[in-house]
């Protein structure tokens, strides 16, 4: 019985890969919208964003319910088995890059209250720009099943990281050189991780490519926060 | 043959549920030992911690792998369904609060490079034994399946909150007025944003017992960020 159910349901898992890419655009569609309204000041693109957001928890929570089901009631084969998992776990990455995007907003807000640091806004504009890029290089590669593509993604997350450490040490500076910027500074601080969090989440969705299509769930090494830490001077140190 | 195996299964999910407590116990020394390596700058603690982390990531990825295996091999009841993906989501938000620990134990090593800011470290002392307790009070909750503590937690939300809000303006007011905390004072913001973020989790480990006993999603209304931010100046609104 395990065999005939594996071979007639050898499309069972494609609607839900279909609703995680749909989720996925959704995701693309709040960091495009976040970065545009903490860079542009947009207090009704934020609060419009922030609204959306209940869209993407709902969407993620019915991929749950659905891709549970489909574990629990059908024989899945051993790939199919993966790819629900791997709908699942992505949905949750999702999710969250959702919720990163809805507090970047939601700081937006507070920061329209203050001047606005135009050169600081550039580096997190900058900085949103590839990040978006990495969620949507990774999204492409999931739902054409590219490996490389993924793998790419993945390699590449110093770089994310990097544009994290500078713009720290940026905000710092400029903190320490006038206490009036030191409230709205804060606030970047944070965007600045929430960005930097949206790029790992990019990478978490890399590793579950690789373990979707392999079946495995380590992609050996890649430059590590550590190595990165060695070329900061100490007290600039961002942490994680 | 459904009811046969939901019967005989009865027991099928206690050993993944086991696994839980103990990442759940894993977790909370974590925790307890970051919050003092913070306070009392202990770089030997904070490095331990670092270090301990894998076993909580490698816990978590067996008990995904095990609740996995369960739900698509075994004809679980419902119930018993619930169980198992309770497991697999609370395992998950485990691993992350160690995450979030691993990260104050780093922020701990270079704060250690500063003077110490000591009124706040017991700010941060005081947050983090909140903290600490409402995970300790979940996880009991989920051992015992006692669902009244978990709502006592999932109702005491807001309290977190209000440490942080409070803290996050004491450290904007040190940082004003004295230049040199800005960059230990921006690491403490962090580690006061990731305390927060270990209270969010006791609280989705709280709705996630409760899905678990009684089948709903829905906890009914709490006292809302919004509401909480009516009460807050409007320069030092710390957002989320």
């Amino acid at each position: 019985m395990n065999e005939v159910c594996a071979k007639s349901g050898g499309d069972l898992v494609d609607p839900l890969v279909a609703e995680v890419a749909r989720l996925g655009g959704l995701a693309e569609a709040q960091i495009a919208d976040c970065v545009d309204a903490v860079t542009r000041r947009d207090v009704p693109l934020a609060q419009a964003l922030i609204g959306r957001d209940r869209k993407l928890d709902q969407l993620q929570a019915d991929i749950e319910r659905r891709a549970i089901d489909l574990i629990a009631t059908r024989q899945l084969s051993g790939r199919q088995l993966r790819r629900a998992v791997a709908a699942l776990k992505i949905a949750s990455n999702l999710e969250r890059c959702g919720d990163l995007a809805r507090n970047i907003a939601k700081r937006t807000l507070a920061l329209s209250e203050n001047e606005p640091l135009t050169p600081l806004t550039r580096s997190i504009d900058r900085m949103g720009r590839l990040v978006a890029s990495r969620l949507k290089d990774v999204l492409d590669a999931y739902t054409a099943g590219e490996l490389d593509k993924a793998a790419q993604v993945w390699s590449r997350d110093t770089e994310v990281d990097e544009h994290y450490n500078s713009l720290f040490r940026e905000l710092l500076t400029y903190m320490m050189g006038d206490p009036r910027t030191i409230t709205p500074g804060a606030h970047l601080l944070f965007i600045a991780k929430n960005l930097e969090r949206i790029g790992d989440h990019a990478t978490n969705i890399a590793e579950i490519i690789h373990f979707e299509v392999t079946g495995e769930t380590d992609m050996g090494d890649r430059p590590k926060w550590d190595a990165l830490m060695e070329k900061m001077p100490a007290a600039a140190k961002p942490e994680n």
